[in-house]
């Protein structure tokens, strides 16, 4: 089991097998130094994608060419294209958002004829958190991409976690859907749609796994406050994943943590043909960095 | 600017005017101990509803003879009903539930004839938090009681949030109502409530304050990251105040902040004839003292 981002660095650092992350328009300092931490430590290959004149590549650049492509395009809009275009054809393992807004980045990776989110998919968003209290990460979803998930796209970010979770070598990954108490009620039709989830998870379709809500925050994460609720959890209040009703409220929990717990946070998008990381400015070097590892985890 | 639940009480003990608390069934020793840690500080009078000699009164209650009631109950539910009473007839400032269940409580506070909720008045939740980062109070709302606020509750508890940050001698109130983004959408029907009550608060409905919204939680409470965003916002990162968009969200922040942050929690009923603290099993002692505080601030 992974517990931390520097273990899973270690990890993938080990492998000697680095994979190759294409990168969209870097034309920005941040997300050129966040690759480049990663690849002098060679557990990554790039694929920069933009106008190599105009990127601001450090000054050892050129010690790393053998693991370097790079492929011209004139402006973000066409490197998103190009970028997608990669992944499509098997050139890159995941894919990094630089200098492009997010939208549209989106509008190449949902392309139909183009794209890369196969028909039918759910996209949908993890971040990867490890949190010093708990000493082990912890992973949410959705605080980006889906507003208010159907049971349908909950049921694909029970597969991305669990995924997700396997990669980071949690065996038997503990997923608590959340609500703001242990009750059901159709008030909150999100919380109607966690017993049946809950019976297709018994049923084998995703595996190995423990899932159970509706549960409270604390319950999912806090053995004693189940004690004193006298609550009973399959999760015994060691949740690995947070599932959240909507992202209104993830958004608000993955912007607490780094803010009020110290949390280190890395974020990727699944459903797509590869992760994709949307990190944005107010992200910091180190969480680029995070998500590039999550990413090629 | 009261800043931290100590400065409250200290605040409360200069007074020297102790104001009298109503507990609803003090048959439980966590609910006792608060209490009497607010008595024995000469800060709150004692109306304690229940049997007297079955309460789990400390040793050296005598003492303190001169600043208690009692009043006769022979259960849970009579003690409710004469608790909402003594409200109702002016015999006590705040309410606390202690050995009762919700349900039984709000039963008696919801009461038609006999209750203490004026007809047409919203009742909703605050917590009042002391965040060791901020170095200040952090009121939030909803997390307890409206599921979806609608336009109209969401008024009643930006009056709320004002008048409690008034207590707490905090002179102009920084509201922040809270979304995933900074952007208002109909595919977030609680966002486009902020516009309209932006205006009302531009009007002076609610005398001094500074309202803004949609906020996400990282623009309402850091100046960095507003900046890094280039957004302008009125309250400049510093929010005294979040509005969750519903309960599930504010649900989760409220209990993860103690868990997480190290925050000191205190809660109250609004909306009441009086602030009532409903607190709950898995609340400590120090949580139930500080609403107290609260309550009668």
């Amino acid at each position: 089991m992974i517990k931390s981002f520097s273990a899973l660095i270690a990890h993938l650092s080990e492998a000697r097998n680095p994979k190759r992350l294409v990168v969209v328009y870097p034309h920005d300092e941040h997300s050129m130094e966040a690759v480049f931490m990663a690849l002098r430590e060679g557990w990554v290959k790039l694929l920069l994608v933009g106008d190599k004149d105009k990127m601001p590549l450090p000054a050892d650049w050129e010690q790393y060419a053998d693991c370097i492509e790079f492929e011209y395009a004139a402006d973000a809009m066409e490197a998103a294209r190009l970028s997608v275009k990669a992944v499509r054809e098997g050139r890159a393992n995941a894919m990094m958002k630089a200098l492009v807004n997010t939208d549209v980045l989106l509008r190449a990776i949902l392309n139909k004829e183009e794209g890369i989110l196969p028909k039918g998919r759910v996209m949908s968003h993890i971040a990867v958190m490890e949190v010093p209290k708990l000493e082990r990460f912890l992973l949410i979803s959705d605080a980006a991409v889906l507003p208010y998930p159907t049971e349908e796209q909950r049921a694909a970010q029970i597969g991305y976690i669990t995924e997700m979770c396997r990669r980071l070598q949690i065996e038997t990954p503990r997923i608590a859907m959340l609500h703001c108490t242990e009750n059901a009620s159709e008030k909150f039709p999100h919380s109607m749609t966690y017993a049946p989830l809950i019976a297709r998870a018994q049923q084998g379709e995703w595996g190995n796994l423990l899932l159970d809500g509706p549960l409270d925050l604390r319950c999912a994460l806090d053995k004693e406050a189940l004690d004193i609720k006298g609550i009973k959890s399959c999760l015994e209040g060691e949740a690995d994943a947070l599932l959240f009703p909507d992202i209104v409220g993830a958004n608000a929990f993955y912007k607490t943590m780094p803010f009020f717990a110290n949390a280190e946070i890395a974020g990727v998008l699944q459903g797509t043909d590869c992760p994709v990381v949307l990190s944005s400015r107010g992200d910091s070097v180190l969480t680029k960095y995070y998500s590039i590892a999550v990413a090629l985890a």
